[in-house]
């Protein structure tokens, strides 16, 4: 016996709860048990806490736009990283997404600014170089003094395509281009590595 | 290498979408990742979608308190419960929270009305009858014709002790008072029953 879902308007807390359920039901990863948990929380803590929440979900779709320079995310006119002095200027790392950028800087090794695709080349959904912010990114490397850039693409057939295009669209500027190392990952075990990752591990094989 | 945890001024982002995590990281249950995952999905979806959620949240704090008759929440004077003529308001099921009222609703199997004490006696925390709605609850039965309590508190010590605490107070008053089946495990939480044992419980509910 599944346990009943509750339409907004029969919810037994009345529809301004069974509102805010079904909104967060639509969020990603949140499924019903935890919309009803996360209301409660909601009903129960002080106002102060909730209206934070909803003060800052409004506040990102006002004031959250795409930096000028690399089309990550930002509040500002640039991006917190084009505006940092200390990142160098002329190494760019070129990604798919602004979440791509989120996981870079988690690991706090790239010192250089990012470049945002806003996606990758996909033909078959009609997804073209003039959709991306590819023209933007050959501007950058002509007239701002990039020395390298660094792809990080997604390593799929679409995302390694993408670099692909972009290197080549490049020969002859001069830009050092490089990618991500491929292998196995640290923490993984070599016995669930599927071919790809163990074959690009060994043409890629390190000095110790 | 621990993935780094931006401070909200830090966030790749700018610290509008920094302080968006933070907030969301505040939820129970929700994680750093989780609340990065989240914050991506309200700064990538339509500002009409992030907007609802925002005022859905504005709206429970505003709207949202507790029912005049049986103290459960409501958006209204009485709650969808009290307020439904359908509903045998001569059974009277007796739980400690809000919630509890949710996770009885979700079985279908109750046709009756609820009373909410707003928690459990708890001598060791300082909590003693007049922090629960117990003198309400004495009044409903000794004014409104109550035919039946369903004794619905947490099948835990305190929960028990509470259920005798009334049970004995309305000694005399004629009133049935039965309890839920024990289905139920003791010393778990009605939240989490599933629904085949909730309605179980309610079906064989026995004289106290």
């Amino acid at each position: 016996m599944a346990r009943r879902d509750f339409h907004p308007e029969e919810h037994p807390f009345g529809p301004a709860v069974g509102r805010l359920v079904n909104r967060l039901a639509d969020l990603p990863g949140v499924g019903r048990k935890s919309a009803e948990r996360l209301a409660n929380h909601l009903v129960s803590c002080s106002k102060r806490e909730a209206l934070e929440l909803a003060d800052a979900i409004r506040d990102v779709k006002e004031r959250v736009h795409r930096c000028q320079r690399c089309f990550n995310l930002t509040d500002g006119e640039l991006c917190p990283i084009c505006r940092d002095s200390r990142r160098d200027a002329a190494v760019v790392c070129v990604v798919e997404q602004p979440r791509d950028v989120a996981s870079l800087e988690a690991t706090g090794v790239f010192q250089g600014v990012y470049h945002v695709l806003g996606g990758r080349l996909a033909p078959l959904e009609g997804i073209t170089p003039g959709d991306l912010t590819i023209d933007s990114l050959v501007e950058r490397v002509r007239n701002q003094g990039v020395r390298e850039l660094v792809m990080a693409t997604n390593p799929t057939l679409e995302g390694d395509g993408t670099a692909l295009f972009i290197t080549n669209l490049l020969e002859g500027s001069g830009v050092k281009i490089t990618r991500l190392a491929r292998g196995i990952a640290t923490g993984s075990v070599l016995e669930f590595a599927n071919r790809e990752m163990l074959a690009d591990a060994l043409r890629g094989r390190q000095s110790f």
